[in-house]
This record gives structure tokens, sequence and C-alpha cells, in this order.
């Protein structure tokens, strides 16, 4: 059938892909320049007014290995790739190779309103990407594999809405009252499904 | 027999370059330098500044996940790689490995006639490889798999042609009218590609 | 099982996020300016002065060579990857990771006392990821394959202490003495495990 | 055995990197500032400056190119991988992802003496690894595969010294004579490769 992707060579390209933008995040974080080489305390400081680009570093770090295992656990569930569902993962795919470049503006710009806005509009159009490929294959159940139960996949792609786009979009608006409670909510939702995964 | 290639190890090699050069053109966007590190509106005016470099990123991606399907569809007649597929691949590689250059060079001067022209050249010398790997085959019929139609693929062999370096030279042409003429058409091409591969 | 990950596929997302970090590691070494282009005895004094770059490059290669070793024969011994391990892995892969950026700042200020306690820090923060992946593993003993001697996990894991994040803090308090001490206890680990590997 | 390594395990790592070092390449070309943005003639002009680093590019792109190759026949001849097989790949690995610097420095200054004895020195030192893998073999035969034919191993060992690193500290010294003779004989050697390929 020509309409059929071969699932593990999209898989292996997928990981491929969040491998890479998982390693090249530190690349936006640049080694300071001091004035005295070899003043210990001029390196600490300048180290120090690197913390908020380490701390967006972690976010995104956990963000896509969270997105990495969401794909794993969401790709075992189908059965047969079509071009519907290899184009939805290519616009994932956008979005996730995207991050390092919000990441990089938070990191800059961490008590700057816009920066934290920017960062959860793309990192909730990367979550909707995900639902939007749940609700394809919801309307093409074929591709689904016989064992998935499909309540509790339609139940998964509810909150899968709740707890990515909303999630985030509901960090932007908190936003307006001080941009680190966006921070909070960006980590919040890694660490939140780091920790449902590990305690489930 | 020396002469043979393992087509899996090709395969994941030229996967992995596909792979990496779909992430890495992100790279090339810089996060913007703006007086004000507070001002919203200063970082608003950065951000729309950088417009064409977003499109023509993602344009290269877009293009990027068109040419890993027609690479992906290709290899799959393939029954043997010879020594002849395995360089007229790596100059496939070559070119498309040069992407982000003249990705960078579109979103950097969206305006001027020449990085039009620049990046419709080396699309059009990307595509040609397409096709002369295909014209390699075809005068070497014993490397494609048993069930291929050799009329079809000389079929597709015109059409990557037609679609390939000719549609990309017809953009360079149309960029003398207007230079955002090339731009629709080098985005158009992948376009395309996604369309008719999702409701053949 | 819902709790169980593919072993093969986070060991191989595990190994490319290796070999992208090993590979990254020479992206910060920048080609020098010099005042008379064709003038040879500029450009030799611009690679001389580079030389604190290539030896931080050197060791920050072969130490994560020698993370994929202990990381291959770490995962070798496990015959479950739950999502304790997981995460684990995760913390391990964020440290490494990081490494460009703690060699750079070594590189550029190798005479700077507080540049070798960073990267000694990095670098026992991501030697204890693997002592505490493996007591995680002890207290779960399920997890390991049938023929792993637990004696001898629990020496390696001892082992792993010490001559893991100790040896990276005693290298950081030597460089209280002088700072390519450090430099000579950074390189000497990585050295020790490839002898160690060679000739055992 | 603990003294064994998965083979593919490392093929895929080393492939792994190959691809990558293939394709960071590129990210040494910089896109080059010109004063009228609008002006062709400005472009056309930057871009012609470029092409030292075109050049130095594409010639480094086809020597990977043919290191995969090189590495992939070779591999293909191993039985078993001990650790002393793991460690001289580690050094062949070094240079390799060695290799965007002296590229970039070759781009940079074209017409530099010293660039080109640096090229020539890291490519016949990357070259030399692979003879001296060879020549490691040679003393543990057990680890050939049973179908090797030893002569001819030993006959290609000898062959990969002088047409490995020989030939490029022959490209260093004809630099006395010009520059631009050592960058011949550096794009010579994987056309050279190229050619015996295709055409054997």
């Amino acid at each position: 059938m020509k309409n059929i992707f071969s699932k593990s060579r999209v898989e292996t390209f997928s990981d491929g892909i969040f491998a890479i933008i998982i390693t090249l995040l530190v690349l936006e974080i640049k080694v300071p320049h001091i004035d005295d080489p070899l003043s210990s305390k001029n390196l600490l400081d300048a180290l120090l007014a690197l913390l908020p680009k380490f701390v967006s570093w972690i976010i995104s770090f956990f963000t896509i290995a969270v997105i990495w295992v969401n794909h794993h656990k969401l790709f075992e569930q189908f059965k047969i790739l079509d071009r519907g569902i290899f184009w939805w993962n290519a616009v994932l795919l956008l979005w996730t190779t995207f991050i390092p470049f919000p990441t990089a503006v938070l990191g800059d710009y961490p008590s700057n309103f816009l920066s934290g806005v920017f960062y959860g509009l793309v990192m909730s159009l990367m979550a909707a990407s995900f639902s939007l490929m749940r609700f394809y294959v919801i309307r093409k159940k074929e591709l689904l594999e016989g064992n998935v139960n499909l309540d509790l996949f339609k139940r998964g792609t509810l909150m899968s809405v709740l707890f990515g786009p909303l999630m985030y979009l509901s960090g932007i608006v908190l936003g307006f009252i001080h941009p680190w409670l966006s921070f909070a909510v960006y980590l919040g939702i890694p660490v939140y499904f780091v920790f449902s995964e590990t305690h489930e």
C-alpha cells in the first residue's frame, strides 16, 4: 500500500531529532566575556548572571525529554502510519526543533513579559500538535493497534488538551501578573509529567 | 560482492543527516539584541523583524521533510546499492547539508534579488541529484526491486525533473518580476508535495 | 506493562546524544582572527594561543567516550527499564549535554581558579548520576539481569562513587594549590578508564 | 566475555558521529554582512569572497564520506571488537570530529601557508589512525572474520599508509611551493577514492 510509512523509520527519524534538539539547547549558552581572565570573582559574577539561561535550558531539557516519552507512548498505540499522521508528526517536529530559539529568548530576557508569552505560545503550539494528531487518529480508528481501548484513548486526548496547550496558555495569562509565574508553570508541566510518570 | 553497500546502513546514514539538517536550521535564527531588555514593545518589534527568517526556516523545514519522504520512497525501489548510487546519494546529501546556508542568506536579505536566485539554485541542484540518481538506475535496471514497474519509474523520473529542478528554475525566473514570487514558488513546491501526499 | 520502556530505544536515544555531544565540542573552538591573513607567524601564534582549548577539548572528548562505554556496560546489566531508571538516565544526560559549556569556559580561562572548579563540579554531578542510578537499581534488584552478581554490582557502585564524583571533587580541591593540577586530574580520570579498559 | 564490544553499537555510534560531522561543516560558513541589503552586486561579491570556504567545505565533505566508506569496509572485516580496536576507533573519531576546525581555518586563510599545513597534519593524523588500527589487528588475527585473506589485509594496510598519512604529508610539502598545490592534493585524495570506488 502506497499510503503507508515505515513506522520504525519515522520513529527513528523523530528520535534522532529529539536527541539533536535536546543537545543543541546548550549551544545557546555562550561563554561570558570577563575583563580580568584571572579573577574568580569576575567569572563567578558572569556565571551567576547566566542563571536565567541555565533555568530556561533545564526547563526546555525536561520538556523535550517529556515530548520524547509522550511520542514514544503515542506511537506505540499506532498500528499503521498513514500520510496524515506523518504530516501531523512533521508539524510536531517543526515546533519541537524551534524550541532552542524561544528558550534562548527567555534566557536572555527573563524579565521581559513578551519572552514568556513567546515561549508559552511555541510550547502550546507544540503541545497542540500532539492533541491534533490524536484527534486525527480518533477519526481514523483503523490506524490504532487492536489492543487500544478507544474510550481511554479519547479521554487521554482530552487530557492532552488540558495538560498541554491549555496549561501553556494559562502560563501565558499568569505572566500578566508576574513574568516569573509563567516560568513556574513552564517548569511545572514537565515536572508534573516526570512525577506522574515515576509514581504512577 | 565488493561492489555492494549495505542498504540499511546507507539509509540510516542519510536519515541521520536529514534529521540533523532539519534541526540545525533553527540555529541560524539568532536572539535579537534589544536596547531595553524589559520593553515588550522592543522585543515585539525585534521578533517581527525576524519574520523573513521564520518564513525561510519553515520553507526549508518542509522542503527537507519532503526530501526525506522522497528519499524514503526512492530507496524502497532499490534492490542493491552499488557505488554509483552511493556517490549520487553523496551528491544529494552535499546539497542537502548546504541548505542552512542559502536559507540564512534568504532570511537575512529577503528583498535582495540574488538571495532568491541563490536559494533556488541550491535547491535545483539538490533536486537534480534526485533525478540524476533515477536516470543512473534506469540505465542499470538490475539495481531495482523486482516489483518496480519500469515504465512508471521512468515517468516518475520525468516528473522529478519537472517538479524538481525545473520548478526551482522557474522560481528563479519569477524573481526577476518580484523577489517574493520566488518565495511563493519555493514554499509552493513542498506544500504541493505535502498535499499530493496526503490527499492522493 | 505500562511501567516499562523499550531498552533499545532508550539506548539508541542516549547513544545519539553521546554522539552529538562528542561532536559538538569542537564547535566551541572558533577560528582565530589574525591581523595579516598571509602571515604564517601570526597564524601559528594564534593557534598556539588556542592550546588550552585543544587540551580541554581532548579531555572532554575522552571523558564522553568513557561515559559512553560505562553507560554501555551498565545498561547491559539491566533487564527492565522502569521509569526510575529512565529519569535517572535523563539526569545523567542533562549533565552530559551540558559538558560543552564548562569545557569552553575551561578553554577560555584555563588559569582562572573558578573555571576548574566549575568543570569539576559539572563532571562530579554527571558522575554522581551514574552512582545514583546504580543505588536505585540496588534497591530494585528485579530490574537487573539474572546473570548479574549483586555483590560485584554493589562493589562496582562503590568504585563508581570513588572514581567518579569523589575523584572530581579531589580535582577541585587540588585546584586550590594550582589550577593545572585540576586539569591533570580531569585528564587522568578518562585516561585511567582507557588504560584499565585496555590492559585488564 | 567482558572484553568484547557490541560491533553494531560501535558502528552505529561511529556512523552517527560521521553523519553529524559531515552536516556541521556548513555551520562554519557564516552569512556575510553586506552594506546595502538590496544590492545584488554587493551580495554577489560577498558570496564570491566565500569561494575558498565553499571549496574547503566540499573537500572536507567528500573526505568524511570517504572516511565513512573506508570505516564501513574495514569494520566488515572484524569479527570481534576488543578494547584495543575500540580505543583506536576513538582516536580516529577524535581527529574526525576535529575536521570542521582546520576546514574553517583553511577557508578563512586559504593563501596562508600554515593553514594548509595544519589541515594536512590533522588529516594525516586521522588517516594514520586507520593504519594503526589495521596494524593492531594484524597482530591480533583472531579479531578478523574467517573469510579475510590476511595477505590482502596486510597489503591493504600498506596501501592505507601510502594513500593516507603519506599522501597528506606530501600535500604539506607541496605547500612549500604554492599553498594551492596543497589544496589540489587534499581534494585529489577523496576524488581518487571516489573514482577508484566507482570504476573498479
